[in-house]
């Protein structure tokens, strides 16, 4: 879709009709803050004239509307839309996100590099620019068995990928401080590059040595203080609001213009039921001018400024000889987009169309054997035990005790404070480890719920009050090839099937979409008084946010970063 | 002098002392705007801490002083400060200049490659960071006689020299407007890098066609409002103040927070008196801000803002993590450096005594053969004959007509209208052309003055009332391999040898500076009354300003774009 020079200048010149003219319509002009009535031209995949008026071989008439530069979401999982590249590219590009800079690192920690190879693949055909961040700390932890490890060799080959950008999500901000060699060997490979933060809360001196290693961008803060802090000190703030993670609200007193040439957009992980019900990236820009923020500064946040910290020289201005990634919006305040247009191209059904699919690779990555319901018998003990404490909406846990009810010789749940049994089995054919643990706050009365979506080893995760119903819905998991399920009563009342690692399905969004709303009221039919109790299930795992979570081994102890049983 | 990821993190924690500290200063931060009273800590060429307090292996007291970052020249001639990189380096780093992004575009017109490989052999050795754009336009017209040519083949093999940042200042708009296959064949193999541009008065739809081809920056911007579309249209507006073109009062009202994203400043072509006399990009920063610039704009555009544009994402803030390159100013106002850090190295004198030096190149450029004062023999003839209308501090001309006197035979000078005799001499040993004609404006009542310095193919200029004098001063500079000479009464009054290809001195700028004064003062004895005649007969040969210029062929109505005799 690049056209010639002669092209280009003739049809900038205006001397010939260009590709394509938006008519009568006025864009937003990111470095005045001005809007200016103008015809947009457009060759190839580069917009060539602004400012004027233009005749076009095709022109599409877009009065009272208003043309922004394409949306760039700075940091995200695709895999936590729980569909595939090709199928996130037809998702969330009709929303305005013609660019999306993501880290593989859940299909990482599956696959290794295979995964990764699939999403460079995938990048390839997406309408949508998918640039990818080579994942950095895979495993994450060595709490957990995770389906692979990506040391700095195994990162290298995929360096000069035109995909790639460079290291992702730094996480592991204690091996940086503690110099760990296998970090240093990351950080010393991508040193000039760029290379993602992720440093939650880290602050004073243990932020400067953290900086000092070449790190650049945080998408973790969540508070005003700490993104000032973080951006007085060079940080790239990347504002979050996912499906989990939500920092929009804390951090609008930095949504300023003085500082949005140091800002960014990101969502990290946003699932498909809030994508169709609220939007993507579009959604935060509505909100945040709502909720006060200057749109000169979250449109720059949106675009320019996103595109300048990753290097994408090309984009983020309507203006000539920029990449023709622009959004026609019903207003700034909207943020509602009526065209879309990626590399000069109208973004449409037919558009995605033409792209060639790409092989999904892990269609097998759930080896674990079949599980008895013995396997879940915890043996009582006197004493307190050590109980995962869940907060709705939050991905941080607390470290609770209670003295159990006592079920023959095993500890049993115990309904009436809301205490149930949460297990976490190896399933990438490795070492067949079961961990059995007790969990507060899902409001489960009866069945059993289980995924194989549990960062970020993504091993088989289920919670349930009966263990006949958790061997159930985990067995069901090696059916299906990895997924959602949910039991009750012996028998399986919802699943959907994510064979892609275990981690993305096959079929179209709008179907997940409709599975998920279904596998929802499944899991509020046993009691789930959780409004996300697959999202929160999938967190339970992830030793690296505090206080008590669960791995294959068992039980974490985030604080003391140590297992406990 | 870059040093090891465990040292940079153990100092940025302040675990183990700083290998220097700033103490008891403050620095402005350009994100916030802020006045940050902090230490600085230094690891080898990075910052590794600020927002704190450091103990350091050395450590320098800035008490009352505040640090900025280093500023960055983005668009320069070395060669316009006669003397070399070297010299250059020693001159202009002390006051705060870190990175120099230069255009060898006068070496290169008499040297071809070499001369651009001179300045990055150069580059590799200075203090300070030289940056190399590959000159685009050599010869910069087919009107003129340069001493080498460039095509795009020339230049692909310095590419990916690790001083090169991309395609210097696209001078020829005509070309790329006309779709001259030489223009496009350097824009095409630079599509996706850098490309600057320069495209004086170039506004409308022609603007659009010109960056459709990928151009990012101008410096050629002399008004607001051209600056102000510019800009719009996605340009990087790089403000100039040279020692010719001074654009900084004009673009004045463009020097403001909401477009200092999208600034930077340049000097272009600054002679060492001036900075001698008032200082580098110190002064333009001190003037802009003495003018009523906000300190937060100028100074973002003195650095990170010009950073971000040339793609060095390395500089351009006080931040762990970023080069130390530093400037302690004695007040944001003031902007004199009372310190200066160049990658963690202070600068001193003793530092630039380690660099290694560079064989000198172009020695025996002045291969024009013995000229007889015949030579500058014009004709007499009925009828008005074109002279060149000198304008005081303007390198634009006036293309005036007159009659002229009969002496003997021949066409004379007119004193008492200030009209004298000009010649160009090819001086690359191609063709021996010798083109003479008349000027107005020197106010020379006697002598001759003589250059090899000759915008852009640096043939010899020669501006006389004797054409005795004339061939004198001409021969004078086959002698001493290129310089100024100053001749009256048929002797030598002044000189300066730049056997540098022509262009540049082999002296230390000091003596450089202080021979141009004594030059000055003898061309004013010969009734000289323009402030600086070298500089102005420099710019007589410069076939791409209008609107009457004189190149080694002839006349050049430059409005007509062709030879007039």
């Amino acid at each position: 879709m690049s056209a010639s020079l002669p092209d280009l200048i003739d049809q900038g010149t205006g001397r010939v009709p260009a590709d394509l003219v938006l008519k009568n319509g006025r864009f937003f002009d990111l470095v005045t803050g001005d809007l200016v009535s103008s015809d947009i031209a457009i060759c190839g995949d580069r917009i060539v004239g602004t400012c004027g008026r233009y005749a076009g071989r095709e022109e599409i008439d877009i009065s009272g509307l208003t043309v922004v530069p394409g949306f760039i979401d700075t940091h995200l999982h695709i895999e936590s839309s729980l569909v595939t590249p090709h199928e996130f590219d037809r998702c969330v590009l009709p929303y305005g996100v013609t660019t999306a800079i993501c880290d593989p690192h859940e299909i990482a920690n599956v696959l290794g590099a295979e995964g990764i190879r699939f999403f460079l693949d995938s990048a390839e055909q997406t309408i949508m620019d998918v640039r990818v961040q080579l994942s950095s700390c895979v495993p994450a932890t060595h709490l957990e068995t995770s389906g692979a490890d990506l040391p700095i060799e195994a990162l290298l080959p995929f360096r000069n990928h035109p995909k790639v950008i460079g290291l992702a999500e730094f996480m592991n901000f204690p091996g940086v401080l503690h110099k760990d060699p296998v970090c240093l060997a990351k950080l010393e490979a991508f040193q000039g590059g760029h290379i993602d933060g992720h440093a939650p809360l880290l602050r004073g001196l243990d932020l400067n040595g953290y900086l000092s290693a070449g790190i650049r961008t945080d998408h973790e803060c969540t508070s005003a203080e700490e993104a000032l802090e973080k951006i007085r000190k060079g940080m790239h703030i990347l504002v979050r609001e996912g499906s989990v993670s939500k920092d929009l609200h804390a951090l609008l007193p930095i949504l300023t213009e003085r500082l949005s040439p140091f800002l960014a957009l990101c969502t990290d992980d946003r699932n498909p039921l809030d994508i169709a019900e609220e939007g993507h990236l579009d959604f935060m820009i509505r909100e945040a001018i709502r909720l006060g923020a200057a749109p000169l500064a979250v449109y720059r946040a949106a675009s320019i400024s996103a595109a300048r910290a990753f290097g994408l020289a090309d984009r983020g201005l309507v203006a000539p000889g920029w990449r023709a990634d622009l959004v026609v919006v019903d207003s700034l305040e909207g943020a509602r987009a009526a065209h879309v247009f990626a590399a000069g191209r109208r973004v449409t059904e037919t558009l995605f169309a033409t792209r060639t699919p790409v092989a999904p690779v892990g269609l097998d990555s759930v080896k674990a054997g079949r599980i008895e319901p013995s396997a879940f018998a915890v043996p009582y003990s006197d004493g307190e035990t050590s109980v995962i404490g869940v907060l709705p909406g939050k991905i941080i846990t607390e470290h609770r005790r209670f003295q159990l009810p006592a079920k023959g010789n095993e500890a049993g749940a115990d309904l009436g404070r809301d205490i149930i049994k949460v297990a976490v089995i190896e399933r990438h054919g490795l070492n067949g480890n079961h961990a059995n643990g007790f969990v507060q706050g899902f409001g489960l009365k009866k069945g059993a719920i289980a995924s194989t979506v549990g960062h970020d080893s993504h091993n088989i995760c289920v919670v349930g009050v009966d263990a006949d119903d958790m061997a159930l819905a985990a067995n069901r998991l090696g059916e299906i090839k990895g997924g959602f399920v949910v039991v009750e009563d012996g028998r399986v009342t919802a699943e959907i099937a994510l064979p892609v690692a275990g981690l993305m399905s096959l079929e179209p969004y709008e179907s997940v979409r409709d599975t998920l709303q279904t596998l929802r009221k499944a899991a509020f039919s046993l009691g789930a008084t959780l409004q996300e109790p697959f999202l929160q299930l999938a967190f339970l795992p992830l030793p690296v946010i505090p206080h008590l979570k669960i791995s294959d081994r068992g039980l974490v102890d985030v604080d003391r970063f140590m297992l406990i049983g």
